[in-house]
């Protein structure tokens, strides 16, 4: 048995089940401050002691360890590109084919068109950094993974904020309805809860950390709800991105130029392509949150 | 220790890791005819034998029994009203506000009218039921649940077929050029994993129970990938039915009319409302499963 072969996707789902685990290894000390300590060592038959919650390890650890590294490596490949590129290709889209951005009066087009490339920054590009960072870092302390997870949030936010009243104030200048549109009560939804996991996120796991002990038992149970909300949010966001991305292509390419597939309509159509390759590669690192809550009743009951 | 607190989502999470776990209930004999049998049991300190694959139980069995309970019929409840009310409130709005349904060449948009209903009732019910059905059926064999499971994919495909051979045949009709949309390149990634899909596992996992033993392993290594792959295509569909909608609307309703909140407008958006609350509770029900993997690999490797 290897004891370096640190799996790098932690809490991907808990493996420690038929738990005939070795010790944990020297480098996997990653405080776990949202959960109650875990109920410390057991005594085994054998007298060896060990860690509770420790990922089991079995007769293949060196094969398994690569594989992960590889899975880990190619998935961070994999987010870091689509990640980027699906920003960077709205605002190629918008500066080849919409006339580039701007926010003034006489031409109102330039400044709806800071609409989808803030609200694909925010929701998509730093909304799943954040996610997958959060997943995927175990080389730093637990706080300072928080931290950065929560500046990726704070970089989405101005974003959404002004992504949003980019397209408000558009529709006030053109005389345009607001929020009558699928994608906008989608998009509202999204933004709505965006808003609220910030608000709840900052103050139950940073704010709260003030009175670490006291609230510990109030954090961890609030750490699956934080997370399925969280994946509820980027979801919505992802699926306003796609209807908008359908809406703006109907509106502005128009129905016969978007059916002839000109140039634009492919790169809008790939930029729609990149946004469900983010979506899935940030779904696949957060499979598997659902069982943090039962682990987190569990430590708390350990029997 | 209540032994009858059976739990009513088995396998929505593994909570065994802390696993002090009593021995299986009577009634939790779900043969997992997919995993390779589990390393049956182990003997303890205290010279009692458990079961390794169970669940954990704490000294709150009863109120944690009763709150699952209150879960389970919580989401069964509300899966059962928005996938019937999907499909249900989809017919309602081509009935009431589209003319109906038909394929004659006089009026094709009757034949249009075909491919959000059926797309809908395949790709969101009957995909939808035959999810969820795997993930709550507890109290039925497990090759049961599979074969229901079957049926309601196979229920599923036809109308995925004609609802989508119905819109080529429109399109055909009206020259209007084909998957041009990022809807269609969606929708047809989503046919195609649906039919990947239903092929592979009708054959991996009916078929290959005729050497059940000989292809245990085989099936076992298949399951994650073909759970992965389902929600994926799962969510690629309400996907498709979101942008799908958005494009009807700025077809048929147009782009004023749907500006101005017409009835119209508000079914159309209570429908995809109502498809994203469907993919919410799917996904909340198919959280988790990214354990299973783990699970196999443990229970192939007891070490």
């Amino acid at each position: 048995m290897d004891s370096n072969s640190v799996s790098p996707m932690p809490e991907l789902a808990p493996i420690a089940e038929f738990d005939k685990s070795p010790p944990s290894p020297p480098n996997e000390e990653v405080p776990m401050d949202d959960l109650p300590p875990p109920p410390a060592t057991i005594s085994q038959p054998e007298g060896k002691t060990k860690l509770q919650r420790t990922r089991s390890y079995d007769s293949e650890d060196t094969e398994r360890g690569a594989c992960e590294w590889c899975e880990y490596a190619l998935v961070i490949t994999l987010a870091t590109v689509l990640l980027l590129g699906v920003s960077g290709l709205t605002v190629f889209w918008i500066l080849y084919y919409r006339e580039g951005f701007g926010w003034a009066d006489d031409i109102p087009e330039k400044q709806f068109n800071l609409h989808p490339a803030l609200m694909v920054a925010g929701f998509v590009t730093f909304s799943g950094f954040s996610v997958l960072l959060y997943r995927i870092c175990r080389c730093l302390r637990r706080i300072y993974v928080k931290l950065l997870h929560a500046i990726f949030h704070a970089l989405a936010m101005p974003c959404i904020v002004i992504g949003f009243l980019a397209v408000l104030d558009f529709h006030n200048k053109k005389g345009i309805n607001n929020f009558y549109s699928l994608h906008s009560w989608i998009g509202l939804t999204a933004m709505g809860l965006f808003g609220l996991q910030y608000a709840v996120g900052f103050f139950s796991f940073l704010l709260l950390l003030i009175c670490s002990k006291g609230t510990a038992g109030f954090r961890a149970s609030l750490v699956p709800v934080h997370a399925a909300f969280g994946v509820l949010t980027f979801v919505l966001g992802v699926a306003a991105c796609l209807t908008g991305l359908t809406e703006k292509a109907l509106f502005t390419i128009g129905n016969e130029t978007y059916a002839s597939m000109s140039e634009e309509s492919i790169v809008m159509n790939a930029i729609g392509v990149s946004i469900v390759g983010v979506a899935i590669v940030v779904l696949y690192t957060v499979r598997g949150t659902g069982g943090h809550r039962t682990r987190t009743v569990a430590a708390q009951h350990p029997s």
